[in-house]
């Protein structure tokens, strides 16, 4: 099989890193274009980018040389996105128009109607938007989005739930520092400390999880019915968001139920390559699942889950910038070859 | 006036060093007897002690020889115990017959039905459970408690609440490790981590609360009839537990009369000495409260709360071995002797 | 006495912070004028400085408006700068050419051969550079500064050593996040790390010391002739350097003699109100001095030190924004006035 | 070839479970023996073991049952040894009087004078005790040790400068929490702090180092003439330990020189298994090695080094758990067998 040709729009912040540590030991796809802010652009990616993962970087795109996030510079057939919002918000639909896949890790575009907002396991129907996009907008490419970190790995778990009836959700976060940017926490902030606010994020897990959730009905998406609340916060953490979830369904199923909708999830994608196994993995201790000693199950792509107690709460935790940034796009871009959409 | 001549049970530990620096500092209680286990009674304190606060040890206490957990030993009008649940459960009774009075930070005996388990601001009338204690114990001394130290925080902002008609309450929290005690959280469990489990803290929070925001009515307690919910989580904090409340109250308030009823809160305890101005402080900032930054306010006395939002949800935050522990017992001494109980 | 009005420049930092909290309650200084980048000028302090301390903030200073950093806008005797060293390099002369006295924590001018560095406990005497500094440069004011943090805490414990014959310095430090500014460190760089280099500062360290210790002919300074070489890290410590120091002497004293030439340091200076007592306090434990223990002993001013092994090797801790930055250069103003230069 | 059978002595705890983690998966050794206190005894491995690694515990150890710590129920032809050294002390002489190869990680029998202290790419000649011990002995076995973990870091980089004639060594060291055991350090001890005090590792740093770099004249170890000056400290860090490093050396070379030795270090061992390639790592960048980036290089065998500067001064970093204790012992092991001594 030919790989597919995909840049990285983004390549040098933390889940642009993170997109390269993925696809450059991809089977299906081949790093041809790294694109940055003009800053890099010229430069040696190995020279340019401040490696800051604890793998090695790859050599292959340690070599490679940055082009300008342009059009007419980035050779691919699809590009990762991993463009700040309001950079993406213009950046985007200009690659779309010029015949990119455009699978985009950014918020900007996800709340848009015509605009799919996907997780394999959870809405793979929504794709059904791509025609309704290409048709409105007279494009060639098109665009696909993940959600939020925290809402994918809630939603990964709400799914094997929808069956129960969901009525309400509750959510409180402690999210890894890690998914602000290299950046965006300062020491002097979260040492001994917890920092309850994360700027848009309520909002994004509110709305977001919604439209997941809810049904394509051939032309648009009706909004899941139901209400969501979340709490979101920030702490210690480097990778791994931990989020604390009260879900209130009109079967009131058992904790052990619940339980074994989760064991038994199965969204028969096995054949995607990035596609971890188990999708969620119900933790037996009484004291997990816990960021550091569980982010990394399934290559940072399971969402681990535990302390299932009547309520319904339990606790879900998952790798947030594998599963829920730059590994989110990446399974996202291979369900779209599986479908024969690229 | 003279003195109250006050002892600290279990007084090496987190809670017991506390309760010394609250109260060689103390306007009406003088420091008599210090008791510890066999393994330190005999000791000079300032020996036997691992004085483990960022404050000085102070130097009357350091010169006392620590006396062993026995009423014959313990030379006091009133003992604040700050022991372990399984030794307090034996203990604390044996001190109440001998005539002692006792306030307890200790888990055992809360849940009594003749024990009075009192925060001063929210339910200083089920004090009139001390009349029914010794009446059915026939004891001379008495016993009474404060609540787990994530309860303490939630009931004191839930008390200017109860006009609204609370009707179910979610807390998820993020807990501080000295409340844990000092070697109960090994650096290994909580480095880059987040336990998302804490020993029996679920159930008292839910249990305590409705007691605490119960009606006594002349002879016992009936629960305040609303659910609680909790989920409970340590973080890497090293003071100040951090707590997300969801609020559903029939009266359905806005933000701003909640802030109100919290900025409005008087207990009319101002000349408590330990009583902190004002009770609950509410802050303006869109990031607060954090622990580092807020859990002293007050002289770690004050339950800060923030972010009230639509749900109602909102932070509230507070010094759990101060306000959540060695404050709370002393300021319940405070309002005994108030009432002329002491 | 009519206090001494004093200025801020860079009232806003973390090291303008510090200055803030120590000038609003000092008994000879008066704030008069909070000075900081014209991104701030014209603002109510209390408005545009990000408190992060844990104290509340002065109301007094709170209520000012700030002033541009400039010699016609700015009301005061002396000032006292945290300002960038870029920027001090500029500002700071233009300030003492205008007349004011500069108390400055800037690293620009510190090895200039006419500007005193000085730790009042260390070298007092090299104040006499004040009036060689106003006849070269013809200025009416003047600019005195303090070294930089690491190289005060081991200079204020190598002055009792001197009588030692000091013949080469080893210092290795662990220094909290903090000293880089509130930005300065990201977490993502230092959560669960060591960065083993701090830009500039193992020079800092190795020139200051031997000015510092350095004799005054009369009309400059000849440095100390021994060697210091330096190793500088920081690690995840909010607040407090510590530094473990090799000291080989010609007499080569007992570890027992160094102890007590730090013990029986007394400078002289305790009419000083920011002088601590002691000024440097030995630990006896084995594993103290600890920064989270230690570093507000004697109002965060005192330097503990411990460990004193053969080598002679020891350990030395202080406060590195309160003894090794504001709380400097405050010190250094109190001695200015005390010697009637103020 | 048929597996060389492996037991662990001391299986549960963070040392005997990196054991596992690299027997388990080892191309020469098989593991057919977890021996570990009686609490433990005669329960399924994964049962008892609280499994503390962030990889997956190998599913053939869990299903394994423990042994007693006996040479009559331990199988094996070599144990490797995590006991803690009180222990140690008496265990292993009985292993290797019963027959085993004992592959120590303990310090207790490390600075006896017929028990080789070894790290293969430094000292392999001093694997020539082995027949002064059993002819001392009359052991059928026999012990070889390796040193202790902040140690064997440092060692690995001075034999590349032996010969640049060494004189003098002033260690710092900035520790992991992990070389403490799992429960060895509270996080009430560290968060926000450094210890600066390790019970009886300087001693161990300053004689296992003179011996390591001591010359085996066929009967005995004469120890390096050199001194060695150490002073070591916890930080808070997972795995990995910094060290600053002084060496003084009569040739007095150029960093240059230095930082060639390092790189063309070549110790012929790269047929060993557990060997890394490189031995020595020399960072480029200014701020490297750092544990958190670094440590697991070359599968946490790798020792990486960096700021070679004048002094000779530079900072060097391992993995304190594997390259400091298991992986040394295996190592060890490796080399043993290439010996034809296994």
């Amino acid at each position: 099989m030919e790989k597919i040709r995909a840049g990285v729009l983004g390549a040098t912040g933390n889940v642009g890193q993170r997109f390269i540590e993925m696809l450059s030991k991809h089977p299906w796809f081949e790093l041809t274009s790294l694109a940055a802010s003009d800053r890099s652009a010229g430069k040696r990616y190995g020279d340019a980018a401040n490696w800051r993962l604890d793998s090695k970087i790859p050599q292959d795109a340690a070599g490679m040389t940055i082009v300008p996030v342009d059009t007419e510079k980035v050779n691919a057939d699809i590009v990762f996105s991993a463009l700040p919002a309001d950079l993406a918000k213009t950046v985007e639909p200009e690659f779309a128009k010029a015949g990119f896949v455009v699978a985009s890790n950014a918020s900007a575009m996800r709340m848009m109607k015509d605009i799919p907002l996907v997780i394999p396991e959870v809405n793979p129907e929504h794709l059904g938007l791509i025609d309704v996009q290409q048709d409105e907008r007279n494009w060639d490419g098109y665009i696909i989005t993940n959600p939020n970190c925290t809402t994918i790995m809630m939603t990964v778990t709400l799914k094997p739930l929808m069956k129960f009836g969901i009525e309400r959700i509750y959510i409180s976060s402690m999210q890894a520092i890690s998914g602000a940017g290299y950046d965006g926490v300062a020491s002097m902030a979260i040492l001994d400390n917890v920092i309850p606010y994360i700027e848009k994020e309520e909002e994004k897990v509110e709305t977001e999880t919604r439209k997941l959730l809810g049904e394509f009905d051939g032309g648009k998406i009706i909004d899941a019915p139901f209400e969501v609340s979340a709490s979101c916060h920030r702490v210690m953490v480097i990778d791994g968001h931990t989020e604390a979830i009260w879900v209130e369904m009109s079967d009131d199923p058992f904790p052990e139920e619940v339980k074994e909708a989760f064991m038994s999830f199965d969204p028969g994608l096995s054949d995607l390559p990035t596609e971890p196994n188990p999708v969620i993995e119900v933790k037996e201790e009484k004291d997990r699942p816990q960021p550091r000693m569980d982010r990394n199950i399934g290559g940072g792509m399971t969402v681990s889950v535990g302390r299932i107690r009547p309520g319904i709460r339990y606790i879900c935790m998952g790798h947030n910038t594998i599963r829920g940034a730059a590994g989110a796009s990446v399974l996202n871009a291979e369900l779209l070859k599986k479908m024969g959409k690229l």
